[in-house]
């Protein structure tokens, strides 16, 4: 895992991926104390930075392979990348989803154009029913996070991020990213540590489910407790992956934790003042920059909103609790 | 008013106004029947396309003049955008608002910079009030739409739209603007006129409301019959402009009308789709796009989100009712 790839993924990315803007807002940088950017990646296709892993990792397939088809584990934002990536490229995605995901996730995906192959949490083996699929129809599969070509994919946002950043003059700045397994994470840092080396990296994830935080302060991977509990799905995994860890403990750090009402406060300011819709877990940066300042120390701080894909009811909680 | 003072306008916004996105979803595409493509000022500076227009008349006062201070007549997207404006130039401004206007538009304009002046719609003479004010205090009034420097500056956002639309390979489409007194449709229109002749204004208003439409169908200029009665208060003005109206008569139609009900549920669905914060009047234009198709001809149609301004409680009621 390279910068070049990075480089590389920019060009296949042309044209494909939005340039997503960066944007601020004079009343979010009263409330955080400081000049505040935010990196809209809800606006990117699909709702999230996820696209941009899941072109990265199709366009960078041989031709013969990607024809036979793809397939992926996601009941979320993974899934609707791969499917509207997969799509793009002519070729087939089977999404293996749980059956109790929510209906809209699973129609969504369809209409992406995936099929959807639903199991049973309880009874079965996720991981079985994929590898038997895939052997069966040579499908291959794009990991969410732990694929050079998919952390190259979303570090694409990173070099966007640098290149906005010094258009407006800023070279300084602390770097919050909403952090699940840490594609996303890793592959900014990386694209910064050539592009802007004066930024750092800060991860973001919710209160409970700091596996990254922990594993960079003990310097080896540790992994959450539990998997549930906490509205930022988006954003929690089993623990920090194999080539992402490496990166980050390099490049991030410290991490920074926010409750589950900083992220609800965050998108309601989200909607209030930059007229954006975040999901949870999207807006777990976004609350690290509003609501933790004294973990913070530069006059800059960039975040990004990692996606969008909230469904109405929990958005109106944000609304009515915060505004 | 020619295309030469949205070019000069375009120079002095550049850098200060930001360049938004050309945005579009298959899920929208398969509603509308035909590519519809998303021009988002909700996320310009003050969360509407007003920010441009007051960037612009402001950029080319006379210095000494602006130094005195500027005044508006505004209780929504104006004055927050020519409260920001003049904050960002170092000048003072006054905006004489309603006191029945929203407590929070009131605070977001003072917290803007702006000093408010608050008048009784019942018993005081908004003119007067700010003519003895401007003559007082030297102050130059910036109008809403009717100045060629304010047309200048919302028309900016007609060469982004022919720009970007240009490198996506379209020149063809139908441009529904949303359309209140005229100074965003005929500044998009005198935009277009010359940098995508084959693209096509379409005014859209509130049912109700179309002085515009009907204005373009008699060929003079026709008032609305009342000024209240619509959720869409974004874009409700009492007829076309004087300077506006002659432009949309040579550029412009057939007007389109839409319904509340379509603007909340344009609303919703770019919510749920783009991930985007619209105001009613702001989605009349999505809402004509994606519900009236039988009055569209083109493959392509691309709209204008004019603006986000919306309160928790509207936007709850849109996605409460069509999501």
């Amino acid at each position: 895992m390279n910068l070049e790839l990075i480089h590389a993924a920019a060009q296949r990315l042309k044209g494909r991926a939005r340039v997503t803007p960066l944007l601020g807002s004079p009343f979010l940088d009263e409330i955080a104390g400081r000049r505040v950017l935010i990196k809209p990646e809800c606006l990117q296709h699909t709702g999230s930075f996820k696209f941009r892993g899941a072109w990265s990792a199709l366009s960078a397939m041989d031709p013969v392979q990607r024809d036979r088809g793809v397939i992926a584990f996601s009941s979320g934002n993974h899934a609707q990348g791969v499917a509207y990536a997969a799509r793009l490229h002519g070729t087939s995605a089977v999404i293996v989803m749980p059956s109790d995901a929510p209906a809209l996730k699973i129609e969504n995906t369809r209409a992406l154009g995936a099929e959807v192959i639903l199991y049973d949490r309880a009874t079965e083996d996720r991981d079985a029913i994929g590898t038997t699929l895939a052997d069966e129809r040579g499908l291959t599969l794009i990991k969410p996070f732990d694929d050079p070509q998919v952390i190259a994919g979303q570090g694409t946002t990173g070099l966007e991020i640098a290149a906005q950043a010094a258009e407006m003059g800023i070279s300084q700045a602390e770097v919050i990213v909403c952090c699940g397994g840490g594609g996303l994470t890793s592959g900014i840092a990386l694209a910064l540590e050539h592009h802007a080396p004066d930024m750092q990296v800060r991860p973001a994830e919710p209160e409970g489910f700091d596996d990254v935080r922990r594993s960079l302060r003990s310097g080896q991977i540790e992994s959450n407790a539990q998997l549930t509990g906490s509205i930022c799905d988006a954003i929690i995994t089993p623990h920090p992956g194999a080539l992402t860890f490496p990166i980050m403990q390099r490049l991030c750090g410290p991490g920074l934790t926010v409750s589950d009402d900083e992220c609800l406060h965050a998108m309601a300011l989200a909607f209030q003042r930059l007229k954006l819709v975040a999901e949870p877990g999207g807006a777990a940066a976004l609350a690290a920059a509003l609501f933790r300042p004294g973990q913070l120390s530069s006059d800059t701080v960039i975040v990004t909103i990692s996606g969008g894909n909230v469904d109405a009811q929990m958005f109106q909680t944000a609304l009515q609790r915060f505004l």
